[in-house]
């Protein structure tokens, strides 16, 4: 037997014994594991003093080595994560009433964990803390193939947070890290079907498309977020250029900022005069389309083909609209089902954008960047899923989770 | 463009045409396509008896002629299955309150469809009604690839069904019948990543491991059946006796009949001789681990490694085991999540054995015959999921949703 089918099926019997742990008794252990990795805070620095050395050596970019970082701030972020997962409802034997058959069976339904969760992911560490507590807390036993930058500094964390569950008589495979980042161990990896019940990519497009392709177990995919904010005819402007600000400035390198500006024509001689303002005072650069580029300076003009693209910088695209349909049909071909947002006064047209847009999120009034797991009261996130099975968005706890049918008869046969 | 990306795309735009159609009206057009169905009986029954003439030519089992034959009263069923998803509930638009955070953000979930589901089946044509009414009252596209021997009846089903969307301005495209069987163009269809959202195989096991190995799209698996009763030792052995006899004789060549008997050692004297008289009687053989060999007439002796197969026949395999737990650890190897049953008096242990057997479907007391969706309150399935991705057990109109994020605010800012 190859060891990573060694490491996932001890995973997978690892994880049948939190199917019976009580929720006070994981709370108890997650509260454990924030306090034991403070207390650790100098051996986390240490080991990621040398995941930092080699990402020097190999010149990789310094927004990678600042993800790399950790520091004892950074380190306590981390616990308090832990702990924060700690207080959040636990949603393992919770029940869902379906109703009594006219028979008498009384059939409702219960969640229950997924089983064994594979993160494959890049080089952030916290990752580690944040996947183990969320997978711990869910039920689920976890398997942890992170990138070959972080790995003396995931290892690190993962081994604590394993030494607290041993302390309390669970098995270490419940927390699993893959030893190294191997290509060949991670073909192995997604063979696993038996073993293994889904796999979370975070990263790039080009990792989520590797994964989809060569992956035998299912996949819950977060492609790009290309995300519009649509200013309505009935929109108040004060808000929609806070929504537009936040949207693209607040932080640019992130799935949830702004790339799209979309803007009924009704409005638009109002309303864009005042955004091209303040997007100059912040340097946006400005791709529009022809109608939409006089209200710039130096607007780079769009072709109806070349909209949804994702900047990941300070760059916009601006498309004026003939309507709220016309604003719903150029959202549905160049957004990414991520997060869209209508500015609007109007209930009518903000309850017809909202049942309407096919994303994940699908926000009124409020900044994109609100997109996120700690955002939405989901505590933390263990992703953002853009495709539609089995979740759809940023995934808490609750996604770590599917629901079993529980039947009660007295005896009741099939006639 | 090839003909089944042309296909999917049609598909996948005319399924927009229902994400604000109003529950009434679609009520409305399923029991129209009822009435049409039933009115162009002849029809239907002409295109029959084509696909049962080349069934007798090419010698196919005469259990697969009876499923593939359709009569007056077959195609009245198929109608009324189709009256019966008009008085379910509609899932799409049902809002979920997640809570109001801190800072005032209102945060809901909505039911929206899936978009386009793909059933990739064999020789049932009332699949095509069922699918058909269900997917569009749920929201969703459907595209049908039946098998070569029902092609005709299904063409002539689905041909009523898109006449009638036709009639109240609804593209045809929301029901498509692939033209052919090729293993071309299911190859093709596999590769629809763009406009196919899910694929829902259903039939042996061969068929659900071809398309999981070639999909590019994800795919929702129903495995076989390997469903156990277990008697407790606090079980009413009349019930017993029942549940054994409902699930193992009343129809054999399902996925939710009884393949294993696991009996506690303490009741096995009592109860196992009375189960041996009746099996007798229904001329059921019996495969049992030793102990249990000696309570039945030439029962032949199964060693541990040979429990867990799927007979489909008058056959089953008993086992004594020692405790509760015992029982689903035996369960835990050989079971294939699907149903399982505890028969027991003992409300303790029968909330254990519910809350810690990972199946789709957990039953106390009742027939595992029972594990479909019409018998569990949905009115009618599309599949049984026996993963936990996405679905797990019996599919209905829910399953053909997922939730989207409602977010409202008044202008609100990340800060």
């Amino acid at each position: 037997m190859n060891l990573i089918t060694q490491l996932s099926e001890q995973a997978a019997n690892a994880s049948r014994s939190l199917v019976n742990l009580e929720s006070e008794t994981k709370n108890r252990i997650l509260n454990q594991m924030a306090d034991k990795i403070r207390k650790a805070a100098s051996l986390i620095l240490e080991a990621n003093k040398i995941d930092i050395q080699h990402a020097k050596e190999n010149n990789l970019p310094a927004a990678m080595i600042d993800r790399l970082l950790l520091t004892d701030e950074r380190i306590d972020i981390m616990a308090k994560g832990i702990e924060e997962i700690a207080v959040l409802a636990d949603p393992v034997g919770m029940l869902r009433e379906i109703g009594e058959q006219p028979n008498g069976l009384k059939i409702s339904k219960m969640r229950m964990p997924l089983g064994v969760v594979c993160m494959i992911y890049e080089a952030r560490p916290n990752v580690t803390a944040d996947a183990g507590a969320l997978c711990f807390k869910s039920g689920n036993a976890i398997i942890l193939r992170g990138g070959k930058e972080a790995i003396n500094s995931s290892k690190a964390i993962a081994s604590i947070m394993q030494q607290t569950l041993a302390s309390f008589g669970l098995p270490e495979a419940l927390i699993t890290v893959i030893p190294n980042a191997d290509r060949e161990l991670l073909m192995d990896l997604m063979q696993q079907r038996e073993h293994i019940d889904v796999i979370i990519p975070r990263g790039g497009e080009g990792l989520i498309n590797f994964v989809t392709d060569n992956s035998k177990i299912p996949v819950i995919q977060h492609f790009k977020g290309v995300c519009h904010l649509y200013i309505d005819k009935y929109a108040d402007l004060d808000k929609a250029i806070k929504l537009l600000l936040n949207g693209k400035t607040q932080r640019t390198g992130v799935c949830n900022a702004l790339e799209g500006l979309v803007v009924h024509k009704d409005i638009a001689e109002q309303f864009l005069p005042m955004a091209a303002k303040v997007l100059a005072e912040h340097e946006v650069t400005i791709h529009a389309c022809k109608q939409a580029a006089s209200y710039f300076n130096n607007a780079d003009i769009l072709a109806d083909n070349d909209f949804g693209q994702e900047y990941l910088d300070l760059e916009i695209a601006v498309k004026i609209v003939d309507s709220l349909q016309h604003a719903m049909d150029h959202i549905h071909v160049n957004g990414s089902n991520h997060t869209e947002v209508i500015c609007t006064e109007d209930l009518e047209r903000s309850q017809r954008f909202q049942r309407s847009v096919d994303a994940s999120v699908v926000m009124v009034n409020a900044s994109s960047r609100f997109s996120d797991g700690s955002q939405l009261g989901l505590g933390a996130e263990i992703g953002i899923a853009t495709t539609k099975l089995h979740a759809y968005g940023p995934m808490g706890l609750e996604s770590l989770t599917a629901e079993k049918f529980l039947v009660t008869g007295d005896g009741h046969v099939r006639s």
